[in-house]
């Protein structure tokens, strides 16, 4: 039994790949992957948190700007099939957090991504770690 | 003689267009045209008042929200030849400016926009008249 | 009654508006409302055809360019609730369709627009009348 | 004296960063970077071989997908300056090639990224080694 099956189901982000994401190769143009990825990372928090980045900013002062994105694209990804993406928090820091996303078409995985965010006070813009019930909601999560 | 010559070379906006603005029929997709004439439009507030929206809100407190656009799009965009975007003002109210975008590539018109915004004051997000030297840079090109 | 409630209830779209889809006055972009727009209709196509704009141009060699765009924006679109947009077609002519779209966060009137669409038959981009059962799906649903 | 000084100035694409690729935060929103990485590689291509991803594609039937992209945000990117995106490729493989993409505002590195592609033959999207032309152009830019 996998880790991921002790824990329960992965949340799982459904995107509606169209006509308007893809290029001229007939595939979702490569900038749009990342732009998935993090539509995936905030509907995490929306759900987990009950609100997304817009929410966590303007409501309660807190940012999670990112410091690396690493993305190694498996599949080209078409609007023949939902583009889902499971997110799942992978490493949490003193001031940073760290989220595994992967993009599956129709059984396939189409890219793998491993996102690294800071957690800062905002309007200093300086990283502090997160408050208590964002620290609980990520580690509730990690596996 | 036009009157767009009577008043000189109007504003122009160059845009590379490139295989990520494409879709799969191998042009523009329809909803970059309104980017770009958005762009085209920030472009020459940069130009004539020294700062684009940017600047404007957040160093002068003067937004300009849209209230209208309308585009005709009489021939594709693509990445063969560069966009040029030509921007002016065409009518000036007491709280509202109209701009007209003409999208050109290699002497063919693409689309021709016309674009009305309404200035507000910030952070409240009512209409006023602009401060003058706005009002006055939009009558200077006026035509 | 209206002729809404007597067709029974109209097609919606709902978009999940993000943190990324804001700039700085912290609303939607406005060049974002017509990508969404554009959503909204080539979800229409999924829904009522059973495949976008994708599947038209490629599987049936139909295209649909855009002729023009007319949108009014009435209040901001922010993420602090869905997007809701209603998309129905207003227009057949011979070889032309135009639909228009409503866009509603909570109850409120975000933007309303109007887009007009040519049918084309791929790859000679030609103007052409619609396959019959592409005429007829958009017949059902003109009120 | 740096490798990069002795082989003369680096390709350097300049982006207009604008008030539409910032979010709430005001700053250019964290996906519009892989964007701007992709449009000075893009550029790349262009300068150097006189065609970017769409002349490359549809003229010659090359295809140059990406396989992998890391960046790390340095520093926020924002409308105060214009972006310069140094580009130079810095491996190339038998059906590969990766480029560094460094982002500077000035003066400042913002991010920097790396990107891998591989070379397909159009339109089987199989593996190829790129043609002779294009592998002389990329190894005339290593260092």
């Amino acid at each position: 039994m996998s880790q991921e099956e002790a824990v329960g189901q992965p949340f799982e982000h459904e995107i509606r790949v169209t006509w308007g994401d893809c290029d001229p190769a007939r595939i979702a143009y490569t900038a749009r992957i990342p732009w998935f990825a993090l539509d995936a990372i905030n509907a995490w928090w929306e759900e987990k948190l009950g609100g997304g980045w817009f929410q966590m900013e303007l409501d309660r002062g807190v940012g999670t700007p990112f410091v690396n994105m690493t993305i190694d694209f498996r599949s080209p990804v078409t609007p023949r099939h939902r583009l889902l993406c499971a997110v799942r928090p992978v490493r949490l820091g003193e001031t940073s957090v760290s989220f595994e996303v992967l993009g599956r078409q129709d059984g396939v995985l189409c890219f793998e991504g491993r996102f690294t965010c800071v957690f800062i006070a905002v309007p200093r813009f300086r990283k502090a770690p997160p408050p208590e019930d964002i620290r609980a909601v990520v580690e509730a999560h990690l596996n």
